[in-house]
């Protein structure tokens, strides 16, 4: 399911922003007004965070930091508070970012204490030689850096334990608890008035997730990949298909070398992911800021904006 | 520094295979003639292996594990025994595998004690509903699933410990020292009769690395990709810059997007990383057999076969 809008190219003082919130079985019979109301509510105000720093002439790498982190303060998402838990009871939380301007990148994998991911994985690409940090490591270099240490406490919600006890209860496969319900992500792509794209992604990974697991939030290529040549991309969705496939990168490949619009490049994509055998869904603005949004499960938590129109929040398949 | 062969498409029966075992500063007066002898010797042995695989009618990725665990085990190259120490003083490896037939894929980051790293990453890939899997839970998969195990000691050389020494003596910045002396890291790809092709890669990573830091080697798409439709990759370098351009798999969209043959396609995108700051080299076989490999440092550890060739080994560029 993919997002029509004008492919003309933009004014160089416009702007957009697109969102994600997770996708997955999403369908009105199985949430109640009450949690649509509110995750709608948390979309918008991602999305007015984002869209400030951006109307305010800042920069496309801002605004998708500003936009996950209010994602990550939001339990009705699975990432940062209301991560949902490890086999072992714990939330470990992955994230990375990239600016497409200079293609630097950074991201963590396996944080424990850190209230903004999102955040850490760009004091990782600002202050650190490397792109990619993991584990004990990544949450030494976060409270080194100075950035905001919570109790892991912080992060639990009543409503993502009963998870994990239904999961460990039920003895599902790993995986198919997560396929039921959504795939909880989120992430932000953003263009900038200055004509430079951004993007992000974070979460806290499967429901039951066993032994250090890495999905594709925290690659860079599968879920995040940002290159003012061609586009900046988050996806969420069944990671380990995400990986293979190179979803982020892949999208961004056919822009820049078959000339592709996002919309047809996202679609694309995402069948050839299905085929492997992985559902979710990917956000994506091109280097002339036309968004697209594509997905295959019923529903995706999503939002976007652009300078000069209302912002657009939907949630299923149909809106 | 390419590859000059021919590009005519192979026979249904023809088989290559493509190693390496690190690019950097690799020059004549920098080795010892008996090292030189031992490298020239262990490249032989593990090529050697990979050929007996293939000759035989197997399979590339059966290929390719066969190469990597003799690099694994021979204390000249940077993965398993033999590899570089981290700033804690320890050895943490990182490896991965793909399987160009089903794009499935295995990686594991940050284990220690594992004889073969390329075996578990298979072993993730075959035995587990992931791609990724990172420290202590990587080594309990490991050892759950009855992959070797040794005392971490059984990764240590004297060599590497003194470089460890001398890299914090020196208060060199992170990367400095493995740039002077070369990016150890083992890698091979490969096309069975059959058509199929593989790629796999591992590493110690980078002397004095801190924080659980993750390089390209266990990141699908940017140290190890493969895929029928376009060719087989593996990288050893700069790491950092390798994930950002996302090596592998951008060489394998080029083929497949553009036409271009794998040595155009590996030397652009060697540019192309050089251009954002990285150094190093890749070994790449195109889905009808035709090998290549391509590196900006002024040598690389590299062989090559082909059924019915002599295997041809090098160390220098200009050889």
């Amino acid at each position: 399911m993919g997002l029509a809008v004008s492919t003309a190219a933009s004014a160089k003082d416009d702007w957009t922003l697109v969102i994600h919130g997770g996708a997955g079985v999403i369908e009105r019979d199985r949430i109640t007004p009450e949690r649509e109301a509110a995750v709608r509510a948390a979309l918008r105000k991602a999305i007015d965070a984002g869209s400030a720093v951006l109307d305010n002439g800042g920069k496309a790498i801002d605004a998708v930091e500003a936009t996950i982190r209010v994602l990550e303060d939001d339990p009705n998402f699975n990432a940062g508070r209301g991560a949902v838990f490890t086999s072992a009871g714990t939330n470990e939380l992955d994230s990375s970012i990239m600016d497409g301007a200079t293609r630097e990148a950074g991201a963590v994998a396996g944080v424990t204490m850190t209230r903004h991911p999102i955040s850490l994985a760009r004091a990782v690409m600002e202050k650190s030689p490397h792109v990619m940090l993991s584990g004990d490591g990544a949450d030494a270099f976060s409270s080194e850096h100075g950035l905001e240490q919570v109790d892991p406490l912080w992060f639990r919600t009543e409503e993502r334990w009963e998870q994990l006890q239904k999961f460990k209860a039920d003895h599902k496969a790993l995986g198919d608890f997560e396929r039921e319900v959504k795939y909880g992500t989120v992430g932000a792509v953003a263009r900038d008035m200055h004509g430079n794209l951004a993007a992000g992604t974070s979460t806290g990974g499967m429901t039951g997730k066993l032994y250090g697991r890495v999905g594709d939030s925290p690659i860079i290529g599968a879920g995040t990949y940002a290159d003012n040549r061609a586009c900046a991309v988050s996806a969420t969705g069944a990671g380990e298909f995400y990986i293979r496939e190179g979803v982020a990168h892949e999208i961004c490949a056919r822009i820049r070398f078959l000339g592709e619009g996002p919309q047809e490049a996202a679609d694309t994509v995402q069948a050839e992911t299905k085929a492997l055998g992985g559902d979710g869904g990917v956000i994506v603005v091109s280097h002339d800021g036309t968004p697209a949004w594509s997905f295959n499960t019923p529903g995706m938590y999503r939002g976007m904006a652009r300078k000069g129109s209302e912002p657009r929040i939907a949630i299923y398949g149909d809106e």
